[in-house]
This record gives structure tokens, sequence and C-alpha cells, in this order.
């Protein structure tokens, strides 16, 4: 399998959320690649190929010894960097006998995983998520895996003109949406997307937290970073609180954060939290706009996985553009530029 | 997908029952395409390509408006000939920015469809279904998803020699029946088949619905029709009632149409009903002769899946032709010659 | 399907278990190929391939009359030799309507079939599997289907270094296995192999049946046959019974079977049986050891069959080799040896 082309590989994806790489050994199959995560005896998290180098059988049907996991098929046991430690029945290890060991930052509740060249891996890259991290700004943690491909995920979350036809009941509430065009700017490895809607009514998703007497100004201000990662501050206020645009006051504020990890060329990841700055000691909001989120995202897979169907069997057909998609353009062109980019580091890496 | 070759496109499918597309978006898929079915404002049938000229989403998760349907991804609005009337957002309707239209007749109950080239649909070219439609013909109508070619279903069809082996117990009865020759005779686009069984005993499915004294006289008469219609012109008699051919009286009558459409290469649909010309009144002989029919049908559809499972996987293996084939090679070198013609149409089109 | 070079034909393959190919028409698929089996008047075993030479429906959907088999969907008849008998409603029966007859023998409780050329079957190349055939042997007979490639499942028959990882609890009970180097020899078309275990702990598996005072010594003896067939001779005894080596006194002994035959190149068959020489009248310990061994097993198949869905995508990954392998590359060597024999053998037949 000639992954290399498929999927960009020097960039940092989400794995897991924290939480689900607790105690015991987790598998979860990205790029294409099973990987196996454990944390070691300082609960630092540690991602391996998932594939024993003696028969290939899964290390996750393993046993964590410290800061080794050894393979319960014939005991094979291996370091945290992937080097095998010991073979039962003979003293000389081979050095083949290793599994790839994967760079890997632990961040506001998000694990990243670097699968390109390891020497590239800087943890710099990896963009601002800090509402996931604070207590100022609670959320309870979504995760899909979606039967569908990455890029689709990424183009919804790029067109907001969406929210009123596939949300009309949860998150959007008004098809004005789609006729407000957003502000997008493209930068070196993120889109920007700014839209602003006024005197508008409240989405369902509004009303069922706080109650407006009036129409609302809504906001969706988002960078949407290489390789599929939404980094947002969007909120609702009552209209005439403040000038139209960027001028912000006593209002509802969201800052989610939404990652698309690729699982294979068909299928894929997706991590989404909504953290807000209201009630925030209020558990049954908490859990009240996660089942919001949860209800309305399940409209979007419901949506994109029949696309992704329809997409699979079309053969020669293609899509035909439209001024919507500006900032969805522009996202595939920044991927397009990336896939370059990552074929010369890893030419480089092996020369 | 060169689904041009697979499959004639130039003629006549049965799509759907009349009742299938009601006031909701219908969706199914025909010849490997996904077509949106649905009623404009005066309950004409409408088929579209299901697939958003946009994205690729499907519209049969839209919205009707009047004549026209919209899809609720991003908003765009199609008219019944697939012109894009509405983009949310932007005034310009760019040309490409429509979805295939399919010409469609809806007869007897039955919704056609013709899925090559537009200018020559003809609906002179519908063989005659009138049993479906007329109130002195009462039947419930039947379908089945075969996971079979379309061809093996045809194959089944025109071989009753299977009837006595299949259905011993349900529309058979008699082995006798393989042992009497049809007469075969190939039309242009039809190939008619004519059994007589004459001093046999009624066959199960007969004695559910009325009784006879002694031995009966059967027929089936029927064309069968590119690309895979059949006609049947059945019944039974007390043997003795008139001449043995040809000479039909105080019968039990059935006037059976079958339809079998592609959905894939491996896939099909099966539309079949079985009016009849006695007890019309009675709902609870038409209820209980279909399950009588539903039952026969479903040992078809056992040993039609079984042989496309195997013959899937039988690589070079070729069937050995037998006497009893005559109708179905006849039908075969029909159906080839339609898909010459067809690419020959299909090119004219395009220069 | 160019099965010939995937699959070793010209050799003796377990098919079923005497029990499974009853009163009734039996379908199971070797090698890729739908095989049909039932018993003649006089309860001899007979092997058809499962496809009607007719139309290929499967002859299993059939009807057995004295030593024939009838193909119910058109009622073409085949004699035990795979020759046609009758075609309904015509005399003449062409020479290429007979579907291929396989050599079967059946012996101590197993059906074995010869795929290959027919003329080359001998019944003496059988391997010896007496104590599935003897009173004094009592066991349970166990079948798995296997979602893994048949060498995979003989690699784990060949390396009882698993034994201590995979069935800490069941079979194994102390990793001190993997420790202690079996001898290997190869023969013409066997592996042997044969591991001692000194001044052990017993297994869980032997203190379910019976008490040991103290330590004991443990053995496996065992021929592993081309292409996929343990015979073993195992068991414990009180350590200083005897001499540790080759000298069994007052030991609890089991002779294991067990076969593996390819049902396609990604999934297999696998015939198991544990017979033993105590306690034989005691149908509750034959229960009892039954379920034993089919816990353990079923950690193999979770094992293998994760270890058959890595393989599958692995892509260029190629296995690192370690000295415990020893007896299994023998064994893959045999097979490859025996694939190359068989394609003269092919080669010869045709010529």
């Amino acid at each position: 399998m000639a992954l290399v082309n498929m999927f960009v590989r020097n960039c940092w994806y989400v794995a897991a959320w924290s939480h689900e790489v607790a105690g015991q050994l987790f598998s979860r199959t990205l790029l294409g690649e099973p990987i196996c995560f454990f944390r070691d005896s300082v609960g630092k998290v540690v991602a391996l190929a998932d594939r024993c180098a003696h028969r290939g059988a899964p290390l996750s049907k393993g046993r964590i010894e410290g800061d080794s996991v050894r393979c319960m098929y014939h005991g094979m046991k291996f370091a945290s960097n992937g080097q095998c430690q010991e073979i039962p029945g003979q003293d000389r290890i081979p050095p083949q006998a290793c599994v790839q060991s994967y760079p890997v930052i632990e961040r506001d509740s998000w694990i990243w995983i670097w699968m390109g060249v390891p020497a590239k891996a800087d943890a710099a890259q990896i963009p601002p998520t800090w509402s996931l991290g604070s207590p100022e700004w609670p959320y309870k943690p979504g995760y899909y895996r979606y039967a569908a491909p990455h890029m689709l995920i990424c183009d919804n979350l790029l067109d907001f003109s969406h929210l009123g036809y596939v949300h009309p009941t949860t998150l959007g509430g008004t098809e004005n949406i789609a006729q407000r065009r957003p502000t997008v700017t493209r930068g070196d490895a993120v889109v920007r997307v700014e839209r602003w809607l006024t005197n508008e009514v409240p989405a369902p998703f509004h009303t069922k937290v706080a109650s407006f007497s009036g129409l609302v100004d809504r906001w969706h201000f988002y960078d949407f970073h290489v390789p599929g990662l939404l980094v947002m501050h969007s909120g609702v206020q009552a209209t005439g609180t403040g000038a139209p645009e960027g001028n912000i006051k006593n209002a509802l504020e969201f800052r989610s954060c939404q990652a698309v990890t690729p699982e294979s060329e068909s299928s894929s990841h997706y991590f989404f939290a909504v953290p807000r700055n209201f009630a925030i000691a209020d558990q049954s909001i908490t859990d009240r706009l996660f089942q919001d989120v949860v209800d309305a995202f399940e409209e979007d897979k419901v949506m994109i996985e029949a696309q992704a169907r329809n997409l699979e069997r079309a053969g020669k057909w293609t899509m035909a553009a439209i001024v919507a998609d500006a900032a969805l353009s522009q996202f595939r062109w920044l991927m397009s530029q990336a896939l370059q980019k990552d074929a010369m580091t890893e030419a480089t890496a092996r020369s």
C-alpha cells in the first residue's frame, strides 16, 4: 500500500482523547496503520505500530510491563522506542526485530501523533486548543467513527452554509446563514472563516440553554488547520448589544475544537467538543449541550456518509463549484501543497 | 464505471410500483445509478439522478418544493428537468449545475424509466401490461430485491421446466412439466413461450383456491420482452372441457406480469403480480394467492441467489446447454443484439 | 481463479467429521471449490463439485436418489462418479454434462478428500490418526471455521512457545515453555517436534482433571504433516517418575489430532480432538476436557484472526525470524516443495 501519497504524513494528527488511553493497551488505526497506544510507568503516552515484528500479531493484545509492552503471542518484548528487549528462548536480539515508534504529544486532553519522518516532529506546530484544557470552559468530549473519507468531513466544516439545511431544528435555525457570505482568508497551513449573522431569531440550540427577549446577532469565526482541525470562536448575543462586527459583549460564547483524522481512504475519526463560557458549574447544561451537539453532528454524519456512498460509485462524475465553496477550495489547495511538500520530506529522509 | 456496455440502456425498465412513489422522495438504484423519484405538484412522477450537482449529496435526502427538489445539504434547488433553479448566496447559475433527468412513464401501476438517450424514449415501446390496471383482474403487488444478476432471474422465468423441481409443493406439483417441451418463438425483442400440460393433477397452488373433481389441463403462454419483462396468460381447467390446445373454457385464468431490472451488476429488482379472473371481489383469495406466490418465488430466490454465489467464484467454468434452454438461449441472443444496437445509439447521440 | 498454484492439490485434506455427512446433502467449500458430500445407498461418502453442470446451481440443494443426486433446479441427475444420468425432457446426454467427482476416504471418523489428479490418490499416504478411531481413547470432536489463512494456523501449531503467552490460564500455565527449545526434525513431508518440560507446576488444564502432589514433567511430541495435520503424543507425569526423556510411566496421556484445511485464500477449516487414555468411561471428563480445549483454542483463534487482519493490510512489511520459528520454517519449506511438485503433477496430467 502506497499510503505515503494518499495522506499527508508530516504533520500532527489527533489520535485519541486523553481518557481513551488509560491503564490498558489501546488500538486505533490511523492513516491505514494500526497503532498501539499505552501509558508508560510515568503516564507518558507511547505509540507503537500495532504489529509485532515477529509474526505480525497485534501488540494491543499484549501486556504492559513497566515502560514496555510484551506481545502475548510468542512473548517478544518491546521498549517504548520500539526496540526489542527480549525474545524468549534466545539471547541475541536481531536489529530488525523492532517496531515503529511514533512521536506523541499529549496536550489539552488530546493525544497528537506524528506519522511522518520522526525527526521532523515539532510540538510547536500543534495549533492552540486551549479551550479543551481550561476549567473555565467546560465541555463533554465527543467522538465518532465515520464511514466517509476525511476530506468530506473537512468540506462540511469549511462551509457553514449547510447549517440552515442540515440542522434546521438543532444548530442552524435559519436558511439565511447560506445567504450571508463569510470572509475567507488563507494562511500558510490554515484557512480562516468569519461569518456574522445579524438581526436573526436565535437557533434552537441557543434557546434550550438561554432566553433571548428579541432578535440576536450570531457569529462563527474559525481557523481550519491542515490536515483537519477546526478551532472556533462562535457565539450569540442580543441584537443591538454592540457593533455588529467584532464587538462581543455579554454573549454566550463557544470555543469549539474539532479534529478529523483519516482511519483509511474511506473512513475517519472525528473528535469534537464545544466548550462554553457560561453556567460553567452546571453539569446539566454540559450534558444538554453535548446531547444537542450530538444530535446535530449525527445529522451531518447521515448526510456525509450518504454523500460518500454516492461518490464511491460516481465514476467520472465531477462536482460543480459554487461560491459557497470558497473556504473548502482554499483548504483543498493547501492540502495538495502539503502532499507535495510531504513527498519531498519523505524523499529527503530516505536519501 | 463503463456501465454503458454492461446494461442495455435504450429501453424501458420498470423502476417502481406506483404506490412506492407517494408523497415522499424515493430513492432506488437502477443500472448502477442512484435515482431520486418524486411526484410534482400535479402528481406526475419525476426521476432525477440522486446526486446533487454540487457535492454529490443524495437529493432523496432533500425536500420537495412544488415541482422542484431542494438538496438539503447546501440548499441547491433543481427543477423536474434537472436544471438548477437556485443556489443560496449567489445569483448566477452555472450551466453545469444540473442533474440528469430521466424520461418516466406511469402506466398500469408501474413506473417505467428510460435510462438511455432521452430523445429515443418512445412510450409506444412499453409492452402491454393491462392486467395490472384492470379492476376485473385483482392482485396484490409484489417486490423483491435479489442478490443476483438480472440475467439469472430472466433465465429462470424463461424455463418453466424448473416448476416441478423448485416448486413441488407450491406452483409446480408435477415433474411432468419438464417432460413437455414448450413451443418457443423469437420475435424482434421478445421470446414467446407456450406450454400445454394435459391430464394432470392440479398444482397445490390451484387446489388452495378451487376444487377440481378430476384431472386438469394447464397452460403457460407468455411473452418475455427485452430487457426483462414477462407477460403471461396461464390457467387451469378440467380435462375434457375442450380441445387441449388453444381452447380455454370455464378456466381459472391468471395474467401475470413480472419485471426484472438490474440494480447493479450483481443485484436486481424484481416486480411481480398475478392478476386473476375469478372470485374478483374476494380479498381473502387475493391475499392467499399472494402468499402462495410469495412462498414459491422465495423458493426461486433461494435457488437463484445460491446459483449466483456459485457462479461468482466459478472462474472459467462454463454451463452445459440442454434442450430446455431453448427460450433462454433465444433471449440471451436478443439481449446481445440489443447491447450492440445500444452501443450504436449511444455513439450516434454523442457524435 | 488460478487456484492450482495457491494450494497444494495433490494430497489428502480432511474435509469433514464423519458425523457431519449423515443422511443429508452436505456442502463445504475447500480450496476455493464448493463441494457437495453425501452417502450413497451403502453409506459410502461421495464428493462432487457442488455446481450443477447445467446452470451452476448447487447440487447440495438437490435430492439424494439412491447412489445419485438430482439437481432440484431443472432436474438433472448425477451418478456418484459425476456422470449425468438423466436430463428431463431429452434423451441424449451430452458428454460435457458431468460434474467433477473427488476421491474420498473415510477413516477414524474423518472424511479425507483428494482434490488433485484423481489417479494419483493413494490411501496409503493418509497419516495414521488411530486415536480418533479407538474406543480406548475417548474424545469429543471439535470444529472451527477460521477467518485466517491456513498457513497462519499451521504456524501456530508448529510453535508451542506460544502456550505460556496465549494460554496462561488454560493449556499453558508457564512461560518457561518458550525457554525450552524443542528438537525439530524434518522428514519428507513431515516436521517432527519434540519438547520436554521438567520440574514444572502442572498446567490449569491438567489440574482440572487430575491431582498432582508436587511438580510434574510434561511433553509434547508431534508430527506435523503436509499440508496441515498435527498428530501428537503429549502428557504429564509426576516429576521423578522416570527418566526425564522418553520414559513415560503412570502418565496422563493425550493423543491429539488436529487438521487445517483451506476454505479459501483467507479462511480455513480446523478439525480437532484430544483423545486421552485415562477415565475413559467418564463422559463428564470428556465434556470438561472438550470445554477446556475449546476455551484454549478460542484464545488461539482470537490471536490468529487478529494477526490475519493485520497481515492483510501490512503491504510490504516482512516478518522478523527468531529461533522459535525453526519448525514452522521447516514446514513452510516443505510446503513450497510440495507446491512445486504439485505444479509438475498437474502439468504431467494435462499433457
